[in-house]
């Protein structure tokens, strides 16, 4: 059975924190897989806004040289000319898209119906309108070409792979809880700790996780609760609920409506200490009753509804015990119906995040053969 | 490339708990392939030691008459003839073993050198003697037949899949620690609660533990720690630890010696409010500290080392904060390192570990082709 086991060729698109890391992870790989005399990834194309190589004939680029070869070409490669270099590919073809381009993902459909699989930490294709993923999702049935997206949602933990599982083996999904932002999981855990009275006020942890790099560069983008509103899109509609945009369901935003309009992130920071006793008010609320205050995405599967709500916590509560800037999954099930199943771990960085992008690069060239070769 | 998908042969053996449940499953599953149109299951025998029944010609046996037809031959089917059986399968073929039986793990290689792949729960195969475990891996590695086995820890819950994938993509395993037995979480979480002071005696809450039906008829074979040191086993072996067998290592029991050669469960527990002072002198101490008593197994990957054991744990710790029989695993690795990576939930009961069964045969399904047929 191993003899029919074959080499991929995979085009990465994006070089940035996690492109940059995964390729490392694939050279590692690659070694392994040389002293094993297992299959390996042949990286043939790499393309970035700085600069693109595209391999010759499909020769495997040399994974220590790929800065010196894209920075011969400027700009990215185009998309279409990708299409068609891996539609010609003489292997099974990957996409790895390690953007957050909305074009790429719009783009999915062209890739999946010649039969090139794609891998992706990029939330946009699975949290889009309702009809450019019901696209996505036809293009690979139609195909056959896999789709895989486990970096999407708690970047390395094994969250999407548990919950299509879980469904796969007839389990009904009751309910997916969870703390999906690392950087909402941080301020949160700092600001309202778990035993002890939270001193600290609100937007003085907001300055602190920016100076640290915790945030994106403007806080208001990680506050919005629009990258938890993609993640719970993403459970949901794996978890069989319609679910019409991201935007399309109530998300709870922490930017106070004054400061919606500041100019820039210097601007909002500087506003911000004037909310701090109505965010406090809240704190001491829960405090009162024992309690801790979590910012949590909801799909109530059963009810067909998803949320991205401020909810308070007992102590005894996993969300209330979280550390630091973990991510917190929790699956209520018919069959884990008492008691849910739980995932927690870091849920951002490139190390995890290229990991859970490289684990789904294995799991589709162990399930592809020759004859899966969009050329085939 | 769907075109190319195929349907599986499978081969029940074991029809108690697990594999009863187990042919639901799958029953269930296959219904969902014919409304989709995609690949299913055709079990093609079913062999317990009270009857067996294997199909003519590799027939799909019709799931609702199992009981009926292994009804009509008394015993279990002779393992050799079940090997050339499927040996001849004209679709891939997977072996589940849904027993507890040595004598079966032993056979393995057989079936895998026949290029037949195996899905079990079954834990002896896998925390045999090393010479066994090494034959069965190069069995597997040989021919290419697969080999999972994701329910032999943690039941359904995704800590194989989760550790393997770590390694596939580069990660470093520094050490695996958990609550790896329900029965031994119950028995702990209610004699040494978080929170409280600890009053039941040890005695009493073991044999309620025993009358719930959470213990083995005899709670010796839960106490004497073997169950965890067969999973700290398996896990430290695909770790890359050599482990010599499951008890070349230290093994905490908690069994009073005076009370190992009682001759039945009955005279056990009658002795065992003997020791309940013992215990709780143990527990107390703990409280003193402000910790619980937690019954661990650890594999101390970075160390080489391997370890069943009693400890004391911090009212923060996770391990204090389980709930009921829950499990819980965690990994501590290069990626994870300041904070691990956590699996919660239920590691028994019928319907979870069948659904982990199952998912390995979803597994091999989408990794086999018609070209991996026994008899192409
Ligand atoms: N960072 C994390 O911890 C984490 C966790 C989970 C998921 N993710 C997801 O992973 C993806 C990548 O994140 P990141 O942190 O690596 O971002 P990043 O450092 O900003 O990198 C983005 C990369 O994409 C390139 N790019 C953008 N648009 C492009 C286009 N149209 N064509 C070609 N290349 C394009 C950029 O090129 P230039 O550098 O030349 O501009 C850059 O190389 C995002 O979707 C993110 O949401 C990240
Ligand atoms: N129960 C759980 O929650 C759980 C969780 C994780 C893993 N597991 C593992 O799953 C396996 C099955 O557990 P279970 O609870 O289903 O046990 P069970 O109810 O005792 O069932 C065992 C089955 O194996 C059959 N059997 C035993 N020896 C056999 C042989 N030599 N040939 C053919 N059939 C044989 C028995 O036949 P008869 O009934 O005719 O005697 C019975 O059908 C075990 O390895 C267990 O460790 C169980």
């Amino acid at each position: 059975m191993s003899a029919s086991r074959t080499n991929v060729n995979v085009a990465i698109v994006g070089t940035g924190n996690i492109g940059g890391e995964l390729l490392n992870q694939i050279k590692g790989f690659n070694e392994n897989a040389s002293t094993n005399g297992t299959t390996s990834f042949n990286v043939v194309a790499i393309s970035s806004m700085e600069g693109h190589y595209v391999s010759k004939d499909y020769q495997p680029i040399n994974l220590s040289e790929w800065k010196n070869l894209t920075s011969q070409n400027q700009g990215a490669y185009s998309l279409d000319a990708l299409v068609d270099f891996l539609a010609k590919s003489p292997l099974p073809a990957i996409l790895v898209d390690n953007t957050a381009s909305e074009a790429i993902a719009q783009s999915y459909p062209k890739f999946l119906s010649k039969k090139i699989n794609i891998a992706t930490p990029n939330k946009k294709a699975f949290s889009a309108s309702n009809d450019v993923y019901q696209n996505i999702i036809k293009a690979s049935k139609e195909s056959g070409a896999l789709l895989m997206h486990e970096a999407s949602v708690g970047a390395g933990l094994p969250i999407i792979s548990t919950l299509k599982e879980l469904i796969a083996t007839g389990d009904e999904i009751i309910k997916i809880e969870g703390i999906f932002s690392g950087t909402l999981s941080y301020i949160f855990n700092v600001w309202s700790p778990n035993g002890k009275k939270g001193t600290a006020s609100f937007s003085d942890i907001v300055k602190i996780a920016k100076q640290n790099g915790y945030t994106e560069p403007d806080p208001r983008d990680d506050l919005n609760g629009m990258d938890v509103a993609r993640k719970v899109t993403i459970l949901s509609r794996i978890a069989g609920v319609h679910v019409e945009s991201a935007s399309s369901f109530p998300v709870k935003s922490l930017i106070p409506e004054p400061l919606k309009s500041a100019v820039n992130a210097e601007e909002f920071l500087a506003g911000l200490p004037n909310f701090d006793s109505e965010f406090a008010s809240m704190r001491e609320e829960a405090e009162k009753e024992g309690k801790v205050v979590r910012f949590v995405g909801e799909a109530d599967v059963a009810n067909k509804t998803t949320l991205v709500k401020l909810e308070k916590y007992d102590a005894s509560h996993p969300f209330a015990n979280l550390q630091s800037s973990d991510n917190i999954i929790s699956f209520t099930t018919k069959r884990y119906h008492t008691r849910p199943l739980v995932v927690i771990g870091a849920g951002a960085g490139a190390a995890v995040t290229a990991a859970g992008v490289l684990g789904d690069m294995i799991k589709i060239m162990s399930q592809v053969r020759a004859s899966d070769a969009p050329s085939a």
